[in-house]
Formats: structure tokens, sequence, C-alpha cells
């Protein structure tokens, strides 16, 4: 597993870097970027795993997110990949839409012909990606937590529920809670899962739940600006099902803020605060 | 003076904008981000200018600059312009170099043809834009200070030198300090002022505070990592011009860091306290 640095920076005091490798879940070259603040030699930092949404790759959190300035502060390293594989032999969406295929794969590993042979992004980002970057950072492999965004916070909230151990903290900005039921969710489920819904249910926060998953605790962040809020989103329905199973939720509706990294970076710092508490503790 | 609003998008608190309008200066549309901190109706706000570097548009700094968490607790208003008129229209360099016509105007009003019909970024930068943010933003006409990355901090501290009335901070991160004798300043000096080198000397920082301008005081961070700052940069030159005539420099040498807004962002809640500090005394 070796990785190539793309890029170097130092920011707030630690190392801003781009890397790629060849992945052997999605069969191409993927890049991702890892934040490693100062440190003394020889510690292991926790690590926040920050899942990106539609369209974006590694550098949109990167260049916009400023969560550099909180890392530093609390010690916490902070990786980025991107959010589908890419490439020339890479299938995606047949009408070229942004929201399925190419910068769009939903963190699942596709059973669909023709997605199933790259489109491996659940086993990706829980399974390859820290190996990597346990292999390669100086990381604390028992204090592991997860954020993201629209799709990374859908992506966020259902790594956690299914693998509640590794993940000691989550959470989200504006997550798509439900993506069984909302547009953007039935297509790409549909078109990397198949018809049958019942495969969609551990891909999906409410289904999880609904299933029996529990977490120790969210925290979720969305604005009453955002554009999908409604169609897309779906926030009370993460609320009920988290009341209805005890699981504590912190949902906050920010006034007057969007579904942009002008939004997310105004809260970055809050959220990397809940994780430190959690990874500390 | 029409101003139309191409985003808006609220951000730690306050609102971050993109406008662009028809410049009286340049002859094109000209594109701007104004970010206005949360404030009383009626209440008036210090307003920091942000030049530029080579090859940016307003777009580079309101993305990667990291201003807006400061600017939200100190009370200012931060503008970010375009480093140069764009279009169809506006002449380039010849032969496509980043370093010359469009995204590189230098901050002079040129003389030279075919450059002097559109590029006219002194005037606008100094004249024009704070005319038409006066006129449509929240800001107190008695307090704007200035700042501004590489070619940008070339413009920051030659519009203090020749306004220190007008501009009562002044600050830069890997500024050009001598554009009359490094590789950059002088091909951009040359095209758009002609040969003459008289001419020159009002857009040099060291040759201003030669030829006696004098400033209250300034900021001025660069990395020692910098690829440009032997033979573009060269703050040793400004380190000496202020020590002979006793303008106050607080030149700072950043161990490890780069030219790229990895560092600028960094440093920039620091360059904005320097700013708030003055602005408010």
């Amino acid at each position: 597993m070796t990785v190539q640095t793309v890029s170097l920076n130092k920011s707030h005091g630690g190392t801003q870097g781009v890397y790629k490798h060849a992945s052997l879940q999605t069969k191409t070259e993927m890049t991702f970027s890892v934040y490693v603040p100062e440190h003394q030699d020889g510690v292991r930092l926790p690590v926040v795993y920050y899942l990106s949404g539609l369209t974006c790759t590694h550098a949109n959190v990167t260049e916009k997110g400023e969560y550099r300035r909180a890392c530093a502060e609390l010690g916490l390293i902070f990786v980025a990949p991107d959010t589908s594989p890419r490439g020339p032999e890479v299938p995606g969406d047949p009408q070229g839409a942004y929201d399925f295929g190419l910068g769009a794969g939903f963190y699942v590993d596709a059973t669909e012909l023709p997605f199933a042979q790259h489109y491996r992004m659940w086993s990706y980002v829980t399974e390859e990606l820290p190996q990597l970057v346990a292999a390669n950072f100086p990381v604390d492999p028992k204090r592991h937590s997860v954020m993201g965004h629209s799709m990374g916070g859908h992506g966020a909230l259902t790594v956690a529920l299914r693998l509640p151990d590794r993940y000691r903290a989550a959470s989200a900005f504006s997550p798509i809670v439900a993506p069984s039921v909302v547009p953007w969710g039935t297509k790409a489920l549909a078109g990397y899962l198949g018809n049958d819904e019942e495969a969609w249910r551990k891909h999906d926060t409410i289904a999880l739940i609904e299933d029996g998953a529990r977490y120790s605790a969210f925290l979720v962040d969305y604005g009453d600006a955002d554009q999908f809020l409604t169609q897309q989103l779906r926030p009370e329905l993460l609320q009920a099902a988290c009341e209805k199973t005890n699981i504590p939720l912190t949902l906050r509706c920010q006034a007057g803020y969007d579904h942009s990294y002008y939004f997310i970076s105004t809260f970055m710092s809050d959220h990397l605060r809940w994780h430190a508490a959690r990874l500390s503790a």
C-alpha cells in the first residue's frame, strides 16, 4: 500500500498534505487529503474522517472547510477522501447528471452492473482508507471519528451506526438521513444496489435505527435557508427516529444558513470540539 | 453606480456577498466580494481592502482566506476586488503568460498601448471601488485599511504610502516590495508604464520610501519556504528601507511556510487584529 505525495503545505502550524494511491477496492487511483497538526514525535493522534457531498472531491473541504485552526488547537488529524472512483474507465450517470456516478458514490458498495466493479466507497472509506492512513500517518488506531456533509452526512451517520465501536464520535452538516425515500437517495440506491429495497436499509440512517442500530450521540446542523432541506434532507425524520429510540441527538437549525461551505465553515470548529471531547474521553 | 448581486451566503453570522458592476475605470464588468459581519442597524463599520496576487480573482481569498471568523469577531467589513480587467475585449500577455495582463494588473493605471484603455487598477481600487462600496454597504468612510498578498502586497504597500491619510492600517503577506528590480515587476511596469523607469517609482514601495513617502507602521509576513522569496519578493530591501527612514516595520519570517493560501489563512486573523486595533484607535 504505497501512497504518493501530491502536495504538502504548512498551515496553522501543521502540514496539509494531498496524496494518491492505487485503490484495491475501487481499482482506480484515489486522491485524499490529510491534515496533521504539529505534535511531539512518537505521539499518536485521534483522527476525524470527513465525508464530502455530491460533486465534491477531497479539495472542497480542504480549501473551504476552515478546519485546520481547530484541528491544530485540538490535536486532531483530519482526513478527507474523494466521493467516488474517477477515471475514463469508471462509468457515470448515463445522462451526465451530478447526482449519480462520478462525484456521487453515496458511500455504498455497488452490486449492480456496470457500477459494481469500481463503486466500492463503503469498503474504501471504512476499510482500505483507514488502513492506509494508519500505516502512513501518526494516528491512534483506537480513536477514530466521522463527520460529513449532505451525501457525506449520510455516509457519516450510516458508518457510525454500523460501526459504533470503531467511530467514537459522529456528526453531520445537512445530512441526507432517509435516502430510501428522497429523490437523490432513491436514484442512487436503486442505481447502485438494485430495486430490492431491502438492500437499501443498511445504507439508510432511519432504516438502520428502525432495524435496531444505536449510537452514543449525534450532532447535526442544518440551515433553514438550505434549498434541499424539505425535499432531500428531511431532518425531522432523524429527530423522530432518535426520539423514539432514545439516541441522544443534538439537532440544530441554523437560521439563514444554506447548503454551502459558507455554512459548513461557520460551524466546523463546533463540530471538531464535539469530536475532540469524545475522542479524548 | 449600480451594483448587481451575484450571490449572498450567510457565514460566521454575517453575509458574504459577491457583486458585479460596469466599471467606469476599466470599461469592463468587474466582480468583487464583500463580507459584512452581523451588526446593529445604522452602525457604520471599518473596512479592510484585500488586494490579491497574480492569477487570482476575488474568489481565491473569498474561498480560502479564512477571514470571516475574525472579521465577525472584530466587526470588520472585508472587500476583495479582482486583480485586473477581464473580458474578450481586454488585451493580455502576448504569450499568454500568467504574470502580465489578465489576472496581473499590478495595481497601476497603464499608460502604454494597448493596455491603457482597460488596465486602470490603481484608480479602480483607490477611487471607484471605495466609492461604490461606500454607496452600497454600511462602511465608515473614515476608517479604511488595506492589505494584500504578493502582487497585492505590492498594491497594499504602495496604496498606503501614497494615501496614508485614507488608509489607517496596512499589512502584507509575501509582498513584492521592489518591482523595479525583480523579474515580475520589471516586466509588468515596463509593459504597463513604458521604459522610462522614472514613471515606475510611484509604483515601487522601496522607491516611494526613497522619494520621501512615509507610513505609520507596516505588518509584513513571509514564509521562508516561499519559492519566490529571493528572486521576486526581497523582504530584506523593505527592512533596509524602513530602518533607514524609521518607518516602524513588523517583519516576520514564518518558518516552513510557502506562498500559498495555506500560509495566508494561518496568519489572516493576526493581520485582521492589527487592522482592527488601528481602525478603532
